[in-house]
């Protein structure tokens, strides 16, 4: 029984890594810079010399499972190579699996960010009730995952889940991805302080002391802080952020029937000031039929839970030989 | 080997019914009214003369599968009740199974209808070359229908696909369900004849000779005929029903990517002029990354489809033991 694993986070900025015990969770965090620019090479180099460390913390007579591995970008259905991660650049197709694998001689298993953020909740996190439960992440985009059985959907071809792209009006605003409506067009972080600046401009709130001469510098987190202190313009803003999500939420409950939801990432932290219009108009868009047993929670384990989720991709595949 | 099963599909006006070689499809049909209004008990007697009838055309010495049907409600996770069909007064949740495979003595498989509908055209319809598709029915509602790898998804609680109560406008009209924006608010049949009714009353159409005085004897068939003859404002009408139907099964495409899509059900026999406008959409609304292979195409075996997927649910079952 291999009770360790290495869990990596490939984020655009930072790896973030952890040593990670199969019970107790994180036993040892590292972190390095990513240097994207630099190329594929630079990258791989700064990931392995993260993995480098922990290998070297292993307890004597212990065994590894395996590095498991999130990514952004597009996986292959084998969970070995990285496509295209937006904000990489000159990263085409790099089998990431092969050249950590290769370096260190043990498995690594690759996999979308979004998915095993789901899989972290699932196994150490505020998903760990629920067999089966939709996991939206909002970050600089909104990732998704669906947990089915305890296990990743992954669809046809891997890239299930991606439920930042599901459309809550036809003919509403451009997200990055060119769909229309979008829930990322009205969540993802650039979205919505765009949105809030030109709500909240004409407004009396906080956030003008707070965010400097036109709201320039408004971000989530003040809007947070601004609604904490009990302001109207704020709350309504992470409200009317909430209602859109709660929307593209309820689409995908009548989709699969799967009717437990986790939000995790950096906007979840607005909480109920989110959270709870977001419950509000999930079931107004769920359909009578499957409202029964409706939740919605708030995963709180923060980027742990990405750690968490890529050991644990570690663990299944070595339990699966 | 059982090469023969009974499919039957309950719908609100009749009992469809059909004796099944598993590989040369349908040999012999047969139908009741189903009297809804005459309360569970008949409906069940209505089943159950239908299936004596083709029970008896078993030819001599050939074992049978079961009897598998699809039905309108809600379906317990052990396909034997049926709870609340829409329709059926008095009806609150009835064992079908038990009442029907007590009667004769061999096992029952109840299913949703629309994934019985998607189950007939994987093995014997349009959804034959896919492993994993999108099969929407256009009826009186929209229903809707996962088939992953060759089996119905069934999401936690078995009520998985409901496409048609997915939104594409968080603040657009009401669907039956009370979801504003559902598909099925712009698809479903009152719903789509009343926007066309309106729609083209003003306009130059030979809708106004087919269907009488301020178009009240509109229909999904008249618009497809008057399509035909090349007019314009019912081929208007049909883009714009198709452009609807298109956005909300690229939302689906991007939760669950599953790229072919089946589309089936009476309102799909306007054909192109209804699904050309459908692809343009789901091409649209599919993001990036998920476009390779995306294929909308048509279910033409009509009401069949659902006999046989009805029929098929007996074949899994009895080779499942």
């Amino acid at each position: 029984m291999a009770r360790y694993a290495v869990g990596i986070d490939l984020g655009g900025t930072s790896v973030k890594a952890a040593l990670v015990h199969r019970e107790h969770g994180v036993v040892r965090h590292t972190q390095r810079r990513t240097g994207a620019a630099h190329g594929p090479a630079h990258v791989l180099d700064q990931i392995a010399d993260a993995a480098r460390e922990l290998l070297g913390a292993l307890p004597p007579g212990e065994a590894l499972a395996g590095i498991g591995l999130g990514s952004p970008g597009v996986i292959s259905w084998d969970r070995t190579t990285v496509s295209r991660p937006p904000n990489f650049p000159k990263w085409e197709t790099v089998n990431v699996a092969q050249a950590i694998g290769g370096m260190f001689g043990v498995p690594v298993t690759v996999e979308n960010d979004a998915n095993v953020a789901g899989l972290g909740s699932a196994f150490y996190g505020a998903g760990q009730p629920f067999d089966s439960f939709l996991m939206a992440t909002l970050g600089t985009g909104v990732g998704g995952a669906i947990i089915y059985q305890k296990r990743i959907f992954r669809g046809a071809h891997g890239g299930a889940g991606e439920l930042g792209h599901m459309t809550i009006d036809y003919e509403g605003p451009y997200a990055r991805s060119g769909v229309a409506g979008a829930i990322e067009a009205y969540l993802g972080i650039h979205f919505l302080t765009h949105h809030a600046r030109y709500r909240l401009l004409t407004r009396e709130t906080v956030l003008h002391e707070m965010t400097g001469q036109d709201l320039a510098g408004l971000t989530p987190k003040a809007l947070h802080e601004a609604a904490v202190q009990g302001d109207e313009a704020a709350r309504e803003m992470l409200a009317w952020a909430g209602h859109k999500l709660g929307a593209a939420l309820g689409s995908a409950v009548n989709l699969l029937d799967i009717r437990k939801v986790v939000v995790g990432g950096g906007i979840s932290a607005a909480g109920d000031f989110l959270l709870d219009p977001a419950r509000a108009a999930l079931r107004r868009f769920v359909m009578p039929g499957l409202q029964a047993g409706l939740e919605l929670v708030q995963e709180t384990l923060g980027n742990e839970v990405a750690l968490l989720g890529a050991a644990r991709l570690a663990f299944e595949r070595f339990e699966e030989g």
